[in-house]
């Protein structure tokens, strides 16, 4: 599978608002999954969890994570990074409040709860163009 | 997490022809996730693969998948089912037909490789409507 860094063509690609899905592995060693806002900066996926989910357990204790970007034009196009995860605080919300913002166009309305930063350092990737690798 | 059968609303959600992404584990413990098709057929998700998708390996070892379908109308609301697939030659390439029609309008072009069908049997659920439990 290639290395990072993802060619441009890929790289504008990710930089749009795009539907998500994050893979994160149980303790138990099965598979989950769940759509997720990401952004896209300085070559990294940046996530944001509210501190109750279950799937910061599952991060803490298996940082590898799996996340398929479908292109918001064409989910024929799609994105898959592979890569561990680093988890931090996301104090004042001002990570959140950048997603939300980059998603909806405003700050993040829940003010009351504690929030995680996961930084998502890419290993691998993989793309697809209908069914074909997707290699610009 | 609740169990199966899914309330009738989200069964016709699924029953829609709409973007999803499966979820494995490989045999070292990693998530990996992928956008698949998928046809809803009497309670169970069935899939079918290129019997060259090193995912085919990871399934013969770890059965356990994680599958989060997009409403097709809008993203923020997805079902994600967790279950057990099983594995199943597509002789004749009936159920890709299957699937290709239901996505396409047209059976499957590619009619020179042989594909493998996996029906998966949901054992859990959960379902989120704009970040909240959707609970029809």
């Amino acid at each position: 599978m290639p290395k990072p860094p993802l060619p441009d063509e890929l790289q504008r690609v990710l930089a749009n608002p795009n539907p998500a899905i994050i893979g994160t592995v149980t303790p138990d060693g099965a598979p989950n999954t769940v759509a997720t806002w990401y952004v896209w900066e300085d070559g990294h996926a940046v996530v944001n969890m509210d501190e109750g989910r279950k799937r910061l357990e599952y991060l803490r204790r298996e940082p590898r994570v799996s996340l398929t970007v479908l292109d918001g034009e064409s989910w024929y196009r799609h994105i898959t990074l592979h890569g561990r995860i680093t988890l931090e605080d996301d104090t004042n919300l001002e990570v959140i409040d950048r997603i939300s913002k980059h998603y909806m166009g405003n700050p993040y309305s829940q003010r009351d709860r504690g929030r995680v930063t996961g930084r998502i350092e890419v290993e691998s990737w993989h793309a697809w163009n209908g069914g074909k690798a997707w290699r610009p």
